[in-house]
């Protein structure tokens, strides 16, 4: 047995239901913040669909992170909770974790691995947490997480292989679906796929109907090789500028995966800062990406748009 | 009588009762957004202030011109209407005024001063105008104007010397008091003050006791040092980076002015971009660059802050 495939089986994480999404939508409810739901007609007229964004850009800490983070934390027990929690993160979940331990008074361990966007860790630091350095690696991302869990005794709350996470990522489709009726699709950013997970379960358990895409950096696009594939591929090295995405998905679950190019993503990034107004980051950029370059998929459309983040360097931009 | 007297004089226009502000939010309620009002606890920290965000950066066109614009359109007879309309502009409420005349189906004549910022001038291109381009003096602005009005019969709708136009941007105040309840404090930026003459209009008209500040840039300061002496300044020559806020003032009618540097601003601007993950425009950054620069005076206020546009050179970003 390798080394990646022991690290693929630890990422197992039992699927959440949608009952605990509804629960978890409750739990979170005095934290997190219910985001908007913004529309640009020049951004219509550009895909000939109708785009519903979800401005998770604009929840807590920057990126929806903090539904899945709140919902974890506040899922353990006092006993559990009184080490505090640990998680590694390339940034957004890290932070998320740091606020949400902070609603609760309890201490946040952050391994962070080295190459981490600067404005991401630097936001992990001011969110209060204890940060804990390793090599840009899954493997020792692992390890350091292992390790701060022996020391301190800290509960590990993984970014997005956790029931818990998932359920509280699943929120915001809730939200979403109340906001705006008559959806069709829903498209999010796939990374570890624990918001699309959440998303999945939650969008389909009010209707089974909507169609679900993913949208996926050709240089991270493990998930579309194992839909192809019909099993879980967990050998792919990342190599795209979309640093939340990075990350090797847990179950691949949506109707369809769009894979786009990084020059993809950062046309549709401009497009949505200058006809959106909106800050948001690389890899949220990736759905709007997907639906320029599959037009005939989308048109016609009402689709809602999950803009997952907005943590940016603004003195390095990809442009 | 010199030509800036002339001009100056030509600028005066009515203010507009509140009345007259009540009836532009019906008019213009069916093609304008109610925009969001967003909040940062990072910017309430840094400030020390509740600071409650009017994201007209949200609003059609990019900013709040477009709420004098559709009021001034849709407030003249089919008779006045027929020939279109024409302005100077800048360039947001040029291309406000494009949208709105598409609204209603008649030609907008739209005079660009060489020099305006290429991304504004191509939205009102795209808004669908008429361009007709004049050196970028106040003079010859109004000159073109007046040439064209001639030669179309087009109605002249100007930027801010203009009631039904001062009525419709009084709307964003209205609609932000009904928004956020308890506000002890405002503060818009100032241009030609067609915005903070609605604005203020609105405002005491619901509650008198709130005080409203204007914040203006250093190289633009004609309103400041017409409250100063008592009497209106119109010989400043604007030197500054915030092209929304070169031209001078109408009616100076704040409670207190905030001059701000440049240097300022670009502060405000990347604060507001990182942290409430809004792209708006340097013009905007103003208010912010105001709330920093006097901390004491806003701390522990509940104020409402009119970010105005959000219509930026992604590619010349001023840091």
């Amino acid at each position: 047995m390798n080394a990646t495939l022991t690290t693929a089986a630890s990422m197992t994480a039992a699927l959440p239901s949608f009952e605990q999404i509804r629960d978890a939508a409750a739990r979170i409810a005095p934290y997190a913040h219910i985001t908007p739901v913004l529309r640009s007609a020049a951004l219509d007229a550009l895909s000939g669909a109708e785009l519903h964004f979800k401005c998770e850009n604009l929840q807590h800490g920057g990126a929806f992170k903090f539904r899945g983070a709140c919902n974890a934390v506040w899922a353990l027990t006092d006993a559990q909770a009184a080490h505090g929690v640990v998680t590694h993160s390339s940034g957004n979940h890290g932070n998320a974790l740091a606020l949400a331990a902070g609603t609760r008074g309890i201490a946040a361990h952050v391994v962070v691995p080295e190459g981490a966007v600067r404005a991401k860790v630097e936001a992990i630091e001011r969110a209060g947490a204890i940060l804990h350095r390793c090599a840009p690696t899954q493997a020792a991302r692992e390890a350091m997480s292992a390790e701060v869990q022996r020391t301190t005794g800290a509960v590990l709350v993984h970014p997005y292989a956790d029931t818990m996470v998932m359920a509280g990522q699943g929120t915001l489709a809730l939200e979403l679906l109340q906001q705006v009726a008559g959806l069709d699709a829903l498209i999010t950013p796939v990374g570890g796929g624990g918001l699309a997970s959440g998303v999945a379960i939650a969008a389909h358990g009010i209707n089974p109907a909507l169609t679900l895409f993913g949208a996926e950096p050709q240089g991270a696009d493990d998930a579309a090789q194992s839909l192809t594939r019909g099993t879980r591929v967990t050998t792919v090295v990342p190599d795209t500028i979309c640093d939340g995405l990075r990350a090797l998905i847990g179950e691949p679950n949506l109707d369809a995966l769009i894979t786009v190019s990084d020059a993809e993503t950062i046309a549709a990034m401009q497009w949505l800062w200058s006809e959106l107004k909106l800050v948001v980051e690389v890899s949220s950029a990736t759905v709007l990406a997907a639906i320029l370059q599959q037009r005939e998929r989308f048109a016609g459309r009402r689709v809602g748009v999950v803009l997952t983040g907005g943590n940016v360097d603004l003195h390095a931009l990809p442009w």
